[in-house]
């Protein structure tokens, strides 16, 4: 904890690298591309989960459990689908290894090759799909409302720590309907769900709207996202909800019974978000000290570190601190004494900044005489002098209006630096100079889009559901359009 | 539905692989081994996970996530760990697949060939010492107490549905000491833990010992254990608690500055339960009916079921139902009401009978009349009429009581079909004849132990901790031992 933080206004990556692992969170482990997700890191994933699996079972999803094995020829069957990911796929080929007869130490055994390689799920549609096939036979049996939390590997070449691994923590949602109405609805639903939560739990606002045709995912007729703006003005897609339409299901052959006594096909929808909201979280309310934790999130929602001077001092102030403790506890506010005789406060100070705990309270001799602490918060700095008398209920209050706070102020930054670009000229200023979003015409075209990307590296995050109709010319062709995109450079 | 279970004293095997499937708990996958959990199955699975993870938390530990995947390197290196596990791993050899220039579909790429084979952890204790020696300086480090909830993949030739399968999902702790006492202590914690919650919750005896050094961990100094017996018979290990001394901390060189400022090499644990805890469950308490679940474990605690003709009947009924459904659910249990009209009510019994729901309430005219209800017991099948005033106190404490009751019955079940065996007349009578544990006095060789185990089938289970100092002879050898230990055969 010795050394400081880069400053983001410098390095806003290598800032990132050192927050991640000075606050604790997680490291790069020896197998490449993969992460050991430490305590802190966890607790805070731990509560993202709880929240988010009430939700789902609110809404009358359960969880399942499917194998982390794919058979290659499943992968293949949805054309789009193998295209989308057998680039990156870790590919299990043998079941043993053996003693090398040549001393060599322990080798892959030659003879316990599989007859069909085994792909470790990159996401599992495909071993869904063609287990639900045994599931449905009527409409009696729709829908089917599933998730599972589990892991999974992409291979990714460039990996950085919650942001792109190559193995990774989601919950994966993968529901089959009778109608394509209803299967719509689920996209919808679940898009709700997961930008309520983002923005009401991770205290980020979001921006929800469709995937352009080129960025949708693999074997999907829509993808709808939320969009999140990182405090550099990169997006980052924290959730995405696909239409699934009935690709799965010709793929596996889902068929069933309609209410008339007619065979139809099956709709379907998949949804899911990742340990990457640990990075959106990250990257998004913290600064130059560390860590910046929306109270809902935070695993220890205060610290209370004594000053003192002498055993007597220290009795005295901790039977306050632990009168604190417990007040606060009954009221359902997580809190750590940090009674460790081994660090200095300003130690202690810093350590918990840097781990983002939203309110601090410190308790000095001074405070004793005067029955006070002092309370300082974590998103503002703020300091102030509070009385011990009905300290519990102030801070209740104070860490709504801190969660409230956190998200306001990254509502602020992503209105402050979202701009309408009109020309060309405008959007490259927006993209390379200003750092921003832009919202602008584009002429609906894939070859544009690529065109795009090229010149600015900005992709068309989304096609935003709150933007209005709007009469205007592509800013790269000139062409007609009808609405305006969302464009960033992203993560 | 329609089709009962075979009876469990005609073929036990069949008829638990039957109850799996009729119960909706798990299946087969497409994957050779690897089985997909239902949501059923899940729930119970869920609320296991629920306990022990609170249990963990209570004594200090934290969660962590580390990667699925394990260099073959670090397998190897502590000797008897990768003797133990090399045999039986799925090996990821390719990152990548690619289409087949020959027209033969997706394949792979040969050219993405790894430079070092993953291993797909059947344990992780190799990967976590060799993170764990970056983690750990000096005594303030230490101890760390940590586990996961992970998938892992042992390749099992011979798989049934949770109790023999290639993937299976567990939690693992691991952690690390500065002192050999700490320790042991730390691994006598944990059977504790493990003894308390099957017996308390899976409402299941359990006999506490440790292994003999041939059935140990491979890795570990110590092994403890519990074991239950299934109503067959046989035992099933349900929980393992190893004392690693400093095995691998010796492997991946993790030593510590002690408090004399000296270096130490660290001591370990390891710890586990997995979705095996499923089988012992279904196998210990259901019937020829289907599934009994102890009411601790059950997702749904309570079914209610109308018995009527025509709306107006089924209004009324659905009234008195759903008063009862809300008076019990602010009591904390779970209450569904069965209200579907494409079903009979005998149909619903049978169902909610298969899957093992603690309590039934049936509602009809005549109760209607009465102020009454027809309450009937999974565990003893005994119905009862009671009165609607006052039902929801009544279910609470009959919930209670089909606890402890499940919990008694497998107790005298395990009390009545353990023998002491002093001859090997006596041994092979036991194991083979009467289906049961043998308490028998053993010379302490691995030779005698796998003789016995080839003449009989029966292994040593564990070296149980509560059975006496007893001076005796082994029942093969004739040898002098002090002390009996528990054979079985076992799953």
């Amino acid at each position: 904890m010795s050394k400081g933080l880069p400053k983001r206004s410098e390095d806003y990556s290598l800032w990132y690298n050192e927050l991640v692992k000075k606050a604790d969170l997680a490291e790069n482990s020896a197998v490449r591309g993969c992460m050991v997700i430490k305590p802190y890191g966890f607790a805070i994933w731990e509560k993202m989960q709880a929240v988010l699996d009430q939700k789902f079972k609110e809404t009358d999803h359960s969880n399942v459990y499917f194998p982390i094995f794919i058979p290659k020829s499943y992968l293949s069957k949805e054309a789009n689908h193998v295209e989308g990911f057998a680039k990156e796929c870790a590919v299990v080929t043998h079941y043993r290894l053996k003693n090398d007869e040549n001393g060599g130490g322990v080798v892959v055994d030659p003879e316990a090759k599989l007859e069909e390689e085994l792909i470790v799920r990159p996401t599992s549609e495909t071993v869904i799909w063609s287990t639900y096939k045994n599931w449905i036979q009527s409409y009696r049996d729709l829908p089917l409302l599933y998730n599972q939390w589990a892991n999974v590997v992409r291979w990714e070449m460039r990996t950085r720590l919650f942001l792109r691994t190559a193995e990774f923590l989601w919950q994966e949602g993968h529901t089959a309907h009778a109608t394509k109405q209803e299967a719509i609805e689920e996209t919808e639903l679940i898009l709700d769900i997961y930008a309520n939560f983002v923005e009401q739990i991770l205290a980020l606002p979001v921006i929800k709207g469709r995937k352009s045709e080129s960025e949708r995912f693999a074997g999907a007729d829509d993808t709808l996202c939320i969009e999140a703006m990182m405090q550099d003005g990169k997006a980052l897609q924290a959730g995405t909800s696909h239409f699934l339409g009935q690709n799965f299901a010709k793929a596996f052959d889902v068929k069933f019974t309609n209410k008339d006594g007619k065979q139809d096909m099956v709709w379907g929808t998949s949804w899911g978000v990742s340990t990457r909201l640990m990075g959106a979280l990250i990257m998004s309310h913290s600064d130059d000290q560390g860590l910046v934790l929306p109270p809902k999130l935070a695993p220890t929602q205060v610290v209370i570190v004594p000053i003192y001077k002498g055993d007597e001092q220290f009795e005295k102030i901790s039977a306050v601190a632990k009168d604190i403790q417990s007040k606060l506890r009954a009221k359902g506010v997580s809190v750590k004494y940090d009674n460790r005789d081994t660090y200095k406060p300003g130690f202690k100070f810093s350590e918990w900044e840097m781990k983002g705990v939203p309110v601090r309270i410190a308790i000095g001799p001074r405070d004793l005489e005067n029955g006070t602490v002092e309370l300082a918060r974590r998103d503002t700095k703020e300091k102030q002098i509070a009385n011990v008398d009905g300290l519990d209920t102030q801070i209740v209050e104070l860490l709504d209006e801190i969660q409230e706070n956190i998200y306001n102020k990254a509502k602020t930054f992503q209105e402050e630096n979202t701009y309408k670009a009109n020309t060309w000229e405008e959007f490259v200023d927006i993209i390379e100079n200003k750092n921003g979003f832009a919202l602008a015409h584009w002429d609906g075209s894939a070859e544009t889009e690529d065109q795009i990307k090229e010149k600015t590296k900005a992709t068309i995050r989304c096609i935003p559901f709150d933007t209005p109709e709007e009469e205007g010319t592509c800013i790269l062709t000139g062409k007609p359009s009808n609405k305006r995109v969302l464009f960033a450079k992203a993560y």
